[in-house]
């Protein structure tokens, strides 16, 4: 099924750490390929280029060309889906309030003691 | 780093067409591996029990044993972290709108015809 594969695509491309980084680098604005691959001094520019193209094909980014320039958008619709499916409506606020919680007990923020 | 694993971990129990089915058969009521075994016809029970396993070790369900039954839970609290780390608080309404409008273009329920 085609919307199998799509989905297939968008959770092997997230299931790389540094994809992961090039998304979390895209969350608050757009950036030029170049841009990236400075932020990435860990990774080659081919590398970098190819993780591009994997996030661009599952639909994660959009890349707008402009002159020699490749800019790349987070397109986060892919994650409104994800969220969508496994997140009823109603039971939002109390998973968001769970999350915060263990997010806090992870961080050591909240302990037992008064 | 362990967070690391974890969120490979996560991605990878999601990139499998079974496994979400599970998900999606827990996201309204837990249910007893048998229940979700007979409604998984296409696949034998042991392979069903490895998807339990693989989803269970990523943390996107939970196990609480009753007897001889073993009761199945979704949680989604790593699914909520997702959505988090890549969905701008003040960008959700747009986020939201801009996914239904997707959604229904898909579905050919919005046309460009009056």
């Amino acid at each position: 099924m085609v919307q199998d594969e799509r989905q297939e695509r968008i959770f092997r491309a997230l299931a790389d750490n540094s994809r992961r980084k090039i998304l979390d680098l895209l969350r608050d604005r757009a950036m030029t390929t170049g841009r990236i691959c400075g932020k990435l001094p860990e990774l080659d520019r081919c590398t970098t280029m190819q993780h591009l193209r994997v996030l661009e094909r599952a639909g994660l980014i959009i890349v707008r060309r402009e002159g020699r320039l490749r800019w790349n958008y987070l397109d986060s619709t892919p994650i409104q889906r994800i969220y969508d499916r496994w997140i009823i409506r109603y039971a939002r606020p109390s998973v968001e309030l769970l999350t915060r919680l263990k997010n806090d007990l992870e961080e050591g923020s909240v302990t037992g003691k008064r």
